[in-house]
C-alpha cells in the first residue's frame, strides 16, 4: 500500500498520530477544534469506496473524536462531514461547536478564513488528543 | 418505540421511504440532489449515539444513497454530513455535487436559499430513489 496524505491537508493541518484506520489530523484554525481523519488506504475519495469494515472503523474512530471534543473541549455539538470537492483525497471533519462560536449556527465550511494557532498553542490540543484518544503518535 | 420526525425536516422534505435503519427524505431544493437519511430511533442527536450496528447501518444505506446520486444523477462527487446545529434530530446528509454548481467547489450548507420544485417535478427523483433503493415507500 502506498498511502501519501494529500499535499494540502498536510499544509493546513498538525499530526496527531494514527488510530488503526484513520491518520488524525488537527485542523490548523484556532476558530474551532477541528480534527480531520483520513482513512491510511490508496484511492479512497467517497464514503462508498470503503469497504464494510472500514466503514465501521471509520465511524467508530470518528465516534471517539466527537467523544473528545464533547468530553474535552466542551463542545455542545458536533458536526461531521466529508466534501472533498477540492481535496479528493477522503477525509473526515469533525468539529466541536457551540452557540456564540464564530459562524453558529452556520457551517465551518466555506466560512472566512482560517485563523492559525499562535506559535505553539496548538500543541495543549494536540497533546490532550493524544492521551483521550487510541492513536499512535508519530515517532520522534 | 416513539420515533416522530422533526416538523422542520418533515416540512422541508419530501418522504422517498424507509430503509431498515432510516427514513429517507429528499430535500425540497432543486439546486442540488439531496438526500437526507434520518435513523428511525429515539433520541438520537449524534453520530456516537447510534450503537455499532445502527451505525454500520447508517454507512451502508448512506453508500446506498450516494450510489444512486452517483449513478442515476451523475454526480462528480458526493457531500455527507451531519450538522444539527438547528435541527437536533441526528440526520445525515447526502448530496449531489458537480463542477458548475450553484455553489461549487463551497458548501452547500448555510449557501444562499433553498428553491423549490416546481409543481410536481420532484416526482421523477422520488420515483427513481424509490426503484434505486432498498426502501419500503409510504403506504399509500
Amino acid at each position: 500500500m502506498n498511502f501519501a496524505l494529500d499535499e494540502r491537508l498536510a499544509r493546513d493541518t498538525f499530526l496527531v498520530g494514527d488510530f488503526p484506520l484513520c491518520r488524525a489530523l488537527l485542523m490548523n484554525d484556532a476558530r474551532w477544534p477541528w480534527l480531520i481523519l483520513v482513512p491510511i488506504r490508496e484511492g479512497i475519495v467517497e464514503l462508498a469506496d470503503l469497504d464494510e469494515a472500514d466503514r465501521a472503523a471509520l465511524l467508530g474512530e470518528a465516534a471517539e473524536a466527537a467523544d473528545f471534543l464533547k468530553g474535552h473541549m466542551g463542545a455542545e455539538k458536533i458536526n461531521i462531514g466529508a466534501l472533498g470537492n477540492v481535496v479528493r483525497q477522503f477525509h473526515f471533519h469533525i468539529v466541536a461547536r457551540s452557540s456564540g462560536d464564530p459562524n453558529w449556527p452556520g457551517p465551518v465550511w466555506g466560512f472566512g478564513s482560517s485563523q492559525p494557532y499562535e506559535e505553539g498553542e496548538e500543541w495543549t490540543l494536540i497533546e490532550a488528543a493524544r492521551r483521550a484518544l487510541r492513536v499512535k503518535p508519530p515517532e520522534q
